[in-house]
């Protein structure tokens, strides 16, 4: 089976022009297949502040309104995703920049309306990926960028998590390649001791268990472990959680294996 | 040799909802493979004014600089794009949205400074365009959808003429395809007697001298359609200048032909 990377990256990387000139100069060294997906950073928010859409917030949770659809879809789907293609170009990466709509690589079903309306909000499933085209593209020499966008089939776009767009895209494309699931974040890693930053080195699910159990690892990550275990469970080969700054360094951040 | 229609609406359908779902639905209906390539219309004039970014004009003529290239760049490439693919998706036609950063299908030139200094502007030749990927993805099924953006190759993206796009793409895929390049205007074609409506049905090199030396043909059609002339002494198959309207009558508009 050929190798495959899918790396997401956060905010944290795209909002300073300076390290995500660093980071893409990182990724377009690879010379393996690699799926970037990211999302939109405060620059949504700061556009959307110009043009008085508001965040709106139900019980503390993100609601995605017609016009804040319409400014993620200008954002994430636009302005940061044709930067960054654009950026990987000059440096002899060649990608090309896709929503879930365009060629309908990834379907999406607009959030059910229970307690909260989510409002344009889309789950995924690793079913609802055309790993076909994808693969072709991979083939060509042509890799894919993801902005955190879906769509639900019936002409709307959708806005989905883009760590969910990462694993989904991950769980789908290990049915035809060895994956490798990273993740960016600003830490190096998961950390046991955070104010010393020490770096748990390798994460399987016994020592996790502890870990959880002992409180050690913060409470915001464990959604995200979970994640990364359901993950491996569903077929992906390995998922790393690193510092952006340490893309190319093998060994760098925690690797998460069964 | 397969047939490829190319096909480019304005800002008289995109700024309309009900014209331009009328328009898609028809679009939707080809079974022969077909690029879309659209502009950005009045929405990001809207979207302009309310971030406080005014059109830059210098001697009559429209400047790209940073900002506005921010501002088409999220609206050309990011919304208006991906709500079209988004609803051609859900009338069944699988459409792909492209920049030419994009799998690098459109490798520009920003437009030197001599008198004026246009800004973000890119101009395109055949030889700048990726046609195997193109043609890969028509193979497959997947027709793109240009928004007016290309790149320079140095981590730009570049404002581009979406009338200059679809001559251009049409150019260099008549080298593997049978181009058909089709122009839809408000009009419902070009006209010998505006105020009656009087399509001219056909327009060949000898009539077209006639109508240009007897001042029939408007003055602002001339760059448009000798334009469209340049297109068909360079391969092109034919070209169509029809009413968006008319996208399906086979006998529509003004076939242009040598």
């Amino acid at each position: 089976m050929n190798k495959l990377t899918i790396i997401k990256i956060g905010g944290n990387v795209i909002d300073d022009p300076k390290s995500l000139d660093q980071f893409l100069t990182d990724f377009a060294q690879r010379t393996e297949p690699a799926i970037l997906v990211h999302g939109g950073g405060k620059i949504a928010t700061q556009i959307g502040n110009k043009l008085g859409i508001e965040a709106k917030m139900v019980d503390g949770r993100r609601i995605t309104d017609a016009e804040t659809l319409d400014l993620v879809t200008m954002v994430y789907g636009g302005l940061t995703n044709k930067k960054i293609v654009a950026q990987l170009q000059s440096k002899g990466f060649n990608a090309i920049g896709l929503t879930g709509a365009d060629g309908n690589v990834m379907l999406a079903k607009k959030r059910p309306v229970k307690k909260i309306d989510y409002g344009f909000v889309g789950d995924i499933t690793a079913d609802g990926v055309n790993t076909s085209l994808l693969q072709s593209m991979l083939n060509q020499g042509v890799n894919p960028v993801f902005g955190a966008l879906t769509h639900d089939g019936e002409g709307h776009m959708l806005n989905t998590n883009a760590d969910t767009i990462a694993s989904v895209l991950a769980v789908a494309m290990s049915r035809e390649f060895e994956v490798e699931l990273v993740y960016c974040f600003e830490q190096p890693g998961v950390l046991s001791d955070f104010e010393n930053k020490v770096v748990i080195p390798v994460l399987e699910p016994k020592n996790y268990q502890e870990y959880k159990d002992s409180g050690v690892i913060n409470s915001g990550m464990i959604p995200k472990l979970d994640n990364a275990f359901d993950a491996l469970n569903a077929g992906v080969k390995s998922v790393r959680i690193i510092q952006f700054s340490d893309l190319n360094q093998a060994e760098a951040g925690t690797l998460i294996r069964l």
